[in-house]
């Protein structure tokens, strides 16, 4: 039985995020398409299923709720279904990872493709992206996490931070792969996390389909094109 | 007795959402300053009192804890002072405002000041900035706020959305009161919550402490010159 529905664009990137819980979590759950989304960003926010200004939006199908927001929508999921750990800081840290991740995705994106990446933007940009390898992974080593066992906040299994961490940069690098290297050396913790994550069945047949349906895309459109010919050799 | 230290710049902006709930619960903290945060920065992650990109940061000096990101400290103080409803979904309607508010501010000022605002880039923004304010207004709508009346999800007491509300409306029109028009016109319910916590002594006497501290600057920097700039009459 469909217990979801997902308002996103046909690629990864941001709708990853929900898609990996509701995988993780055994949900059914169906994809609205392009159409819907246009339409309902076209709608006045007094007819809109929630009052938004883009997705991903989530209908719960069981109560009629909509949600927008990647960060409210991993939330409501994370706490429905038991991922957020029960105390004030690792319920904190878990935000703090959340939008860590956004911006991080905001960064990749030049504001969602404001502007495109020019080789020399991208060399100034490139420190700053192995800064926040190292943000996550310090997060990971102050938490007990090693590059070959556990989850974030040593929990003995895996919960949404740990889903956010392997959809961030491990979808990231599997779509970008010539970042790999980087995330390798400078966050071997988190890279170690994020594969473990992804070896997880439920993820695997996600990615499976994911890869059949979106391709070889990440975040879509021309700024994925304007970082792929910045991430070529010179 | 003082029960937190802030880290962030001498503006409103994001800092102000922390220094709202901060006065609305009666804490006492002090700012750490520019030179502070900027020692901050410039650590290394492994360093860094919480693992972070930039401010503001937050510690709590009964527990000696750090946090990092907006979304991540006003989640902990909400719990922490009970300022959150304690259902999933308005729960998760919390966050959801919260991230909308994150999303306003980076879009008024270009993604933190990456470009700056010419008089046609303001004027294709506009429209969108009037659909954010339908958004809040529809959100506050469906939840029984009224122009004259009422919270957010109505309660009998203030909480963190509309604390947030408050800081996101309020501060950004009574410092770039060319907005206010719009904002009465387009989100009247949205105004009137904001100007009913306003009012609340607590939130006087931080607006009264800021303005002879950070004068007039709402975000600060060359963006928000640029951003006067384009208000002005033509």
């Amino acid at each position: 039985m469909l217990t979801y529905t997902l308002y996103y664009w046909p690629v990864p990137f941001r709708g990853q995020f929900v898609r990996s819980v509701l995988a993780h979590v055994h949900a059914l759950w169906d994809e609205a398409g392009i159409d819907a989304i246009s339409t309902l960003m076209q709608t006045a926010p007094a007819g809109q299923l929630i009052p938004h200004m883009g997705p991903p939006v989530l209908t719960d199908r069981a109560t009629d709720l909509s949600l927008a927001q990647t960060p409210a929508i991993l939330a409501y999921l994370g706490r429905k279904h038991d991922l957020i750990p029960n105390d004030p800081l690792h319920d904190a840290l878990t935000t703090k990872i959340i939008a860590d991740s956004n911006d991080v995705l905001c960064e990749m994106t030049l504001n969602n493709g404001a502007q495109m990446w020019t080789r020399e933007s991208w060399n100034a940009y490139r420190p700053r992206l192995g800064r926040w390898m190292e943000i996550f992974e310090e997060t990971g080593r102050r938490h007990g996490l090693t590059a070959n066992a556990g989850y974030f906040f040593g929990t003995e299994r895996p919960g949404l931070a740990d889903l956010t961490v392997h959809i961030l940069w491990g979808t990231m690098t599997a779509k970008l792969p010539s970042l790999r290297p980087t995330l390798d050396a400078t966050a071997p913790a988190i890279a170690g996390l994020s594969d473990r994550i992804g070896a997880l069945p439920e993820q695997i047949d996600l990615c499976a389909r994911s890869d059949a349906e979106y391709g070889n895309d990440w975040c879509g459109g021309q700024i994925e094109a304007s970082l792929r010919a910045v991430l070529l050799p010179a």
